[in-house]
């Protein structure tokens, strides 16, 4: 165990805060699944479990919840239908994994890891994406498994009112600093609820949404995607601390006023390789939280 | 007319050299569609057209040439199927476009430039990219006909010897500097020869092999994409730019020994907003060429 300091940190999207989000009752069942993600996640590297691990399971949960936007309970795109990116990153090896455009696959970051376990590739997608999965011994689902009732309601508002600007909430992501002192990031989403069906977002995009390397950082985005791919936000943090030498805390303020510049909104997570943690948006709310020395904050 | 340093400068692909490739029959026919692209390009340049618009028109011609891998002439995948990448970017206004696993779709270049035009996405995958493209006005075409004969036949080749390593060449790729200032790249790829379906490699990520920016440079990259996602490989040469102030050609430098750290081989094309050059690459060739001051100089 060369280090002591074990980190995880874990997002639920940003976005602009709703009369439904802001009831007691909306902030207690969040906090309750996110506190879950935490916990499990973080008892892995408390057994000297790889932060690669931490951060699936954390996400995994996070996509099993209907609660956010990413796995069970996800956005619907312009046909009625679910599509799904993820994608996760070992800073240790920078080996990384991406799928985008699937549904019928439960758990997308699962995928996404076994592309980085099994493939010398990094990104497959669609139905060819759920195929390398398939073969390497996930069930398929059927895609409609994935519905809830309060999404399908919400798409038909969305819908009904013939816009597509809606509240975009709920990609999930968490980074994590394991006691060999590796990093490493996955992110999971939805995308736009109503969006055009084959449309990518920066979740799944190694450097936008998710990076993660040893010698920096380990950052998780979540946001309008286009603008993240757009300035490569996540390597962005990563360079900043390589060639600037700067803090994550000054890092990450620079490459929102960046992003913010061009008219984009969204937030990150990030760690840096002493084990700072950074939480930072500019929408309104961000679910988040983290855990480190048996102490557990979550934030909404 | 601000900027009378009018660049433009193309590759089509890095790899390792073959006895065929070698003759002087092959040198000579490559030459000749490497030159056609960039007198075409450079004339747009010439008559203060966009960068944009440059490095499309060259990209263009090299898709449609058989010679190279990309658009028309493409290798097949393990499923004797052509496959397509591309993404261009605009420096001025850090806007771009990206479409991956396309095959109905005879210039994915142009496919891409419409998102960057007309949609307030960046990336769009397989059917719904093409159908994007095809609301957007261009027309559909039967996959079958951008399988040339040479294509079949080495794919064949590939398959007999049931090994997936072959020889990987001929993505092509584009960067500019207008009479405004302007930077812009694009790359356009059909992949790996005998690749697994739905494997998408750097060619249309942002920031891995396609990225362009007024403050910096424009980037197109070829060679084992994954290496080009891994390291975020175009956007890594801006940042290094950006946050070190070195030159482009030590940036490349650097970039290049990041790549080849991981085991990576590959080459890339770039132009700073000084109008400096750069083409270097770690296989043992790569076709590239660049248009300045009415020189043009082709190098295989």
């Amino acid at each position: 165990m060369i280090n002591k300091k074990l980190r995880l940190v874990i997002h639920g999207g940003a976005g602009n805060m709703t009369k439904l989000m802001s009831t007691p009752r909306s902030i207690q069942t969040h906090h309750k699944v996110l506190q879950k993600a935490l916990t499990t996640g973080y008892a892995i590297l408390k057994k000297q479990g790889s932060s690669i691990d931490a951060v699936c399971a954390a996400v995994k949960i996070l996509e099993n919840s209907a609660l956010f936007n990413a796995g069970y309970g996800s956005v619907l795109n312009h046909q009625g239908k679910v599509e799904l990116d993820a994608a996760i990153m070992d800073g240790a090896t920078l080996k990384a994994g991406s799928i985008a455009g699937v549904s019928r696959i439960r758990n997308p970051v699962l995928a996404a890891r076994l592309i980085l376990d099994f493939s010398k590739h990094v990104m497959f997608i669609g139905k060819h994406a759920e195929n390398f999965a398939h073969r390497h011994g996930m069930k398929f689902i059927d895609p409609e498994s994935l519905i809830t009732q309060q999404q399908l309601k919400k798409w038909k508002e969305v819908k009904a009112r013939k816009h597509q600007e809606a509240e975009k909430h709920g990609t999930v992501g968490a980074v994590a600093l394991d006691c060999n002192g590796n990093l490493a990031a996955a992110t999971s989403t939805g995308g736009i609820i109503n969006k055009l069906p084959g449309r990518v977002g920066d979740s799944p995009i190694i450097g936008a949404g998710t990076y993660a390397d040893n010698k920096t950082c380990a950052v998780s985005a979540t946001g309008q995607g286009e603008f993240f791919m757009r300035t490569v936000f996540s390597y962005d943090l990563a360079a900043q601390l390589h060639y600037k030498k700067i803090s994550l805390k000054q890092a990450g303020k620079i490459a929102l006023s960046r992003l913010a510049d061009l008219g984009g909104r969204g937030g990150f997570i990030a760690i840096d390789k002493q084990g700072n943690i950074e939480m930072n948006f500019n929408t309104q709310m961000m679910y988040c939280g983290y855990a480190k020395e048996n102490e557990i904050i979550i934030k909404i």
